[in-house]
């Protein structure tokens, strides 16, 4: 029986909107706390934003999603999967960023992370844009390249910005893999898609294997047979997934900077991270959730019921 | 030839944002007007939200609803039925509710209807959020159970909340069935979605006969499989049809309560009421339209191009 | 020396969009804390509005005022007063209510009051509609008839609602008296205004002693004048503050569900507690903030502003 | 004893929500209905803004505005007038404009001004922007030239714009004294303000004998001063009020098309109406209220507020 | 080699939120610029919505076009397609209207796009209401009737409006029939749906020849089907290509003033431009864009999305 | 005579919602431009907000204020001032920053106003956070420490952030005093105000000799007698001036990162600044302008108000 310790609190109990929102309504266990070497999967929040090259507003993510966190409920209804019941679940708090020094926050991102991964917590990020993915990785793929799902509207994966700029939201996944972080043979990117400035991104990722599935060949091949792929390309080894809600349509996800029309619904949001079933996660993050251009929230409460699903993977 | 005292105003004579909106721009015609009992079908507000658990707004959405259906116009496009000259259609105006008396508001609901129903009239209810269903039912159900097609993300089957409270928007048609106002075997629910409590609710629905469509089955299926069993369902009694806008996914239809990512777009949620054609209608309504959630007004007019569309079937 | 367990999270450390939110960045120190005890001053969320009449949503409240409220800083700018150091403050969480009861809620919160008053804590309340004082006003003023500062719109004095209804927003205060919670020649109210109904309400206030001060008052005389006035009225004995954020005018505090034009400013907002200097509060509360109506949060920043002014006055 | 008839519904029978919004909850008595002639004073929509040059919106207003108005209720509370019993009132409806036809448009004004003035009822307008008042002042003026109060932060004097456009709402009342229709002399301007083409209007506002008193004058000599200058030019002559809703600062009336900043706040908003105390109002409006630029409603409730000051100032 | 002249600015070397906002970030190229006459498509506003008659606001649509368009990168990502190098484009400015004179500013348009006929630029305007397309035609089909492919859910054939007005937004394309400057025989209007004042536009559609796709065969046939049958109706004469932005579904496009639910979603609004390859395009525009009713811009970056996608076809 | 080629576009001539916008409709003369080195007071765009601690959004400030300031006129409504023909302006364009290096983007902006301060051009900027003041000044005051009137509710003299950070909005101008920019003894800082960390700041200020008028001086001596002393403090020499938007109210001018309640109102914002008459002006900015949280635009347009203020001070 699992421990009621870190159950969340229930809607039928507790209204919704009262209380202290932390993710899921589950217990706060920071860094310290007497039961964090107690926690399997910790939920996290990295409030950070300063490798946005556009429409800043991530850093005000974690505590939005928490608020719309509150609405999820307990059970999954296709799978009837109990995750809180079935893991010890927490959130762990936010990472303090240093809003004004790139590399310092990196820094204090990574550090956090160690700590995590040193309990044994498999983590589940609420972002912040996308460079947080990159000191994450460095904690989360310490001891080894891992395979990687992305699901995102763009690659991420330029070289530079601005003359020679090498930390943005641009370019995380560069950096990952010229670090060893990421195996980029095991890496899959779905749903690329908008304008475009050049191929050098393109370029990079045919030279190293990555797979790219653009958002013409995801709507022709349908999820199914696009995540069987997605599957086939990790394999059975470590695998991290990184979310970025502009994967969706904006019309679905407003609440993002760098939006690209013509994206999948929110019916397929979901239906991606069913099909990364049997696939071994060793961390998972949602980014690039703006709540400056998302003031009715419904981004943040897609961004958490696809949180619940990508949980419902972990356990 | 229809009585051209029951025909709405015309956007070419006056000018649609002109004028004091009535449902659908139809003459004002309550209880104890001249021309009462020559209604055929009444629109009627229930501005009523007290069952509301979560977010409050729907007492706010018959005005609403009134304010959007100034754009509705005369004529089906597919079917080219005139509703309005098929039969006497009015705005019977609103129920007076009492906001802080559950049990007082439900009994002056029921009066309304009464009265309704007395005069032959058809109701077509502007809601307030799902417990308005329950009084009226009460009235529209005088004579015995009746049958429902019913649309929303919910079963609305729930026993009780907080602790023994019996009525909420939860719960109606819980009580409906005890209460010996629905034929649970004729009863279809179509879209049930989002993270569960438990399964006490789909219990009961397996334990009297209510048949629950999911929203996964409803993808897979498509809208003319669905409503052709939905149809097979209720047969040809007399049924009562309602429409919870979050059925709808909450990116068309944001301005709600308790909305559940991954429903069906506006086309299918229009096309569901095409596929109740031949069902005998006795009333039908549309609730949980929520006003403070809904500020440009974009989930009130697909609210009213529904009601347009329930019309045409009623007629 | 002050506990550092009860300072708050300075902005210098952590920015201030990071972290869970607690009331003014506090240690959440609920009821059967082991720290709860050593409270001294407690600030509690009610978030409940059953008893509103017209537009519904200060249930939201207290999550949008914890979130602005993580942008105040430690001291006061002009007194120079540092509450947190001269008294241990701690957010002691939200009552939880029963939306679809008024009985049992009122039950709750004085049931949760009176836990609080019975460890000598002071309550600093952040409401919640103005139904909400009633039941916190039956655990204060337990031992006796307290005074009243009270900062509204409207009189609350009303004796009922919807042909005979007695709890609701606009009559906490005539129950209050009738239950021998105030002591009504103790009892002011500043900056009433707006259209009537009749003078049924002020009427009764002058039956029974109660000093009510028009806006038109308050704007020619000023608020030293004014405030001056209200020391004396409530004396040396133990006075309860309530501060409906409607006082204000709805241009600086729109996030409200009664809204009347032509109040003070933000600045005349703040001024009024600074003019409480010296009297005795054995509780305090701000209610009536209603986020639905309030998507930028500057009511909430206001209302939380507000909050600091009476924290100050409380140490 | 006043007709019951005409009496608004209150807001202690019928929730403010509930109900078809008419003008305060007024009778909707149109030309040709039964009770036309028994009408006193009948507030009027005329829902048209073809004569905007920036901005358009205001003929979304008279609805914004019939919406607003049900917070109003039946005293003063201040003088104690109790409008609706003391006249009839009653909602006369909307003109029906041709929003693409100016010309056609005022014809129609007109001709909808002369029944109400041919029946005896002063009009209460709510436009629509400033260009309404003058197929307004054509019925109003018919006899002879009226005096004129006119608050705004414009003249609304100029020639023409565009090359020779002679009707736009920046020419009215040029053309109103050109066609005999004001009596210069008896016309007062208040609050004029903001960035200025050139003086070509001030030039013949100065020629014809219009008195200007701008911002800068009013803030200096206050409410009470302005408005006795008023009362003196105007004298006891018929006198029509014409209140643009940017008058008032913009942040207190941000729904309108034509901002200027540096305006009168709310209380002052209302104040000079009661300055208006003893003039012989023949008609008034309120005028460039637009709902596109005031989601929220917050001007929409300030311009009914200000609309029953000017009632009771009718009465 | 392509002139650099004409290159957009890019988002690496100037952050996108920076710089004057033209279209596409394209030189400013007015006529009677010194290389006007290098220009080989030109982008242009007509801030003008005078024939609207119901909701204004395309008249601040060129804008906010220019401001989201800034988003839009260099080169097409499937196709491979770098519009900005395979021909000269430049924004050309705006039409300068007269917003209170409809015959004044359609002679302006006209004359401006006399100019830019007569300089051999092929013109993709951003509008503007659907009666912009009228004086525009005058100019493009001066010299012989063109074919039109329509996207829209209203045909805008009605013979007119209120009484007889002629020039409105719902009747230029049966002005640009009578007028001769369309080939009936050569149009398709696709996507038309919503509620019908009566039959009078598709009877006379029906009577020259005009096809009209409603949007529930749209959804049952799929873009490739219709697009074929689109591309063998206009063939291969000069064809112009009008897109209304209320064609898209109101909740991928909610800024727009007459909306119809049950439309298009992003993506198809997308790929029906490219089913228009291998059309010779004469001409093209974006109309009915309505900031007002679009505060969060998304719909102003669904249409230079599908301005993008135009610009593909023209070069 | 002044030289036409520097004259705004009139809204007489086109309608103000039309045409390309650059600062007060004023030409585009950047640096390199033919006519640069004729302009004698330039309007720049800093879109940078790297600096902030809080809510990012000024980086979007100039192109929303470009947007506003086309509602700006050409005259002084009471000095009679024409500013844009007593001196030649223009708009000189953004200068482009590097959102993810805050280093690099300090050296751009002084290397701009290098240009700008050697071609004699003196310099009104739009920011940008209130960091941008420093780089600015590096070339403002290149050949010595200038004096300086600052408007904000904070002093922006901290030492550092987050354990050291030394360049964030809350230190540019102890740091500009370190670095000798600015003659402490000649500067004043006006409408401090708002709760506060510790005194750190206002240690060093007294130490130094900047003169801080706190709210609570400014509202009990008003405007007038405020600004005499801040004219005495600057005396003759050169005089920069900062105008940090949260000086006012947050009512007033919500669309800010860190707003403080209870400043002055929109007439006294435009007032302080007619206060500083005869100073002698060699830069002035306005900074933190944040269009994420102002969707209505109304900040933006008090602060393109006030800047046209400052515009008429500099000429």
């Amino acid at each position: 029986m699992s421990d009621a310790y870190f159950h969340p609190v229930s809607g039928f109990d507790l209204p919704r909107f009262a209380g202290i929102p932390t993710f899921m309504r589950l217990p706060y266990v920071p860094p310290g706390h007497e039961r964090f070497n107690d926690v399997q999967i910790g939920v996290i929040g990295v409030p950070w934003d300063s490798g946005t090259t556009n429409r800043p507003g991530p850093r005000h993510g974690p505590r939005q999603l928490r608020d719309a966190s509150t609405m999820i409920r307990a059970e999954h209804a296709v799978s009837r999967v109990r995750p809180f019941e079935a893991r010890a679940c927490a959130d762990l708090g936010d990472v303090g960023p240093n809003p004004a020094d790139i590399q310092d926050s990196m820094a204090r991102i990574t550090a956090f992370y160690d700590q995590v991964m040193g309990a044994g917590i498999v983590p589940l990020t609420a972002g912040g844009d996308h460079l947080s993915s990159l000191p994450i990785l460095r904690a989360v793929a310490k001891t080894g390249p891992v395979g990687m799902v992305h699901f995102d509207s763009h690659t991420d994966l330029y070289h530079s910005y601005f003359g020679g700029t090498m930390y943005t939201h641009g370019t995380p996944f560069r950096r990952a893999v010229e670090e060893g972080l990421l195996d980029p043979k095991r890496v899959v990117q779905i749903g690329i898609r908008g304008t475009q400035y050049d191929r050098e991104d393109q370029d990079f990722a045919a030279s190293v294997g990555i797979r790219i599935i653009p958002i013409e060949e995801f709507h022709a091949r349908g999820v199914e047979d696009v995540m069987a792929e997605a599957r086939e390309i990790v394999g059975a080894g470590d695998t991290y997934v990184s979310y970025d809600i502009d994967f969706v349509d904006p019309t679905f996800a407003p609440g993002t900077g760098t939006p690209e029309v013509g994206g999948p619904n929110s019916y397929q949001a979901l239906q991606v991270v069913r099909g990364l079933s049997g696939i071994k996660i060793v961390g998972a993050d949602m980014v690039e959730v703006s709540p400056p251009f998302d003031p009715s929230g419904a981004t943040a409460f897609l961004a958490v019921s696809i949180m619940f699903e990508l949980l419902c993977q972990m356990v």
